[in-house]
């Protein structure tokens, strides 16, 4: 399978980890039906301001339609200085390195 | 355990994929070894010529000492633009969204 990993980051004024966690409880739970999503990992910065996550994804579909959608979402939630990179994994050496495929 | 992220990704002019892996696996098994480094994941995007990393560290010192290391030796190697950017993982949420920690 060809891994499509996705690296979004934005400006956040918080709450930050338990809080945070007990607020979006909900969103998450929503993220992790995403047709077509392996794995999120939640990041935050909160010495920054700055919070996101790491996707990896099956296709370059369900990557598209999902940064599509939360991208509007955040939109929604008046987050800005949206950052979003999409990249391929490279298998051989993520695995030699531990990478969770 | 608090699960430390870094995130790098810089302009990149290939090798890609395969070839990469070829060129790049003592880099890889260097890295593998690296003390408090849980796991890397190799990212690689060829149509807008970027590549870099996403990165878990088991601590702050971990994370701190490799990036000073890697940024040295992306620099010796003429990488231009590197962006890195560190974050804490929320880890209920990450666990809601089965991320591999």
């Amino acid at each position: 399978m060809t891994h499509k990993l996705l690296q979004i980051d934005f400006a956040f004024d918080g709450p930050w980890g338990g809080e945070l966690a007990a607020a979006l409880g909900g969103l998450a739970q929503d993220i992790a039906a995403e047709k077509g999503l392996a794995w999120k990992l939640w990041t935050e910065n909160p010495a920054e301001r700055r919070a996101g996550g790491i996707y990896l994804f099956d296709d370059d579909d369900a990557r598209a339609r999902y940064l599509e959608k939360h991208t509007a979402r955040l939109a929604a939630f008046g987050v800005r200085e949206i950052v979003a990179r999409a990249f391929d994994v490279n298998a051989p050496l993520s695995a030699l390195t531990r990478a969770p495929l």
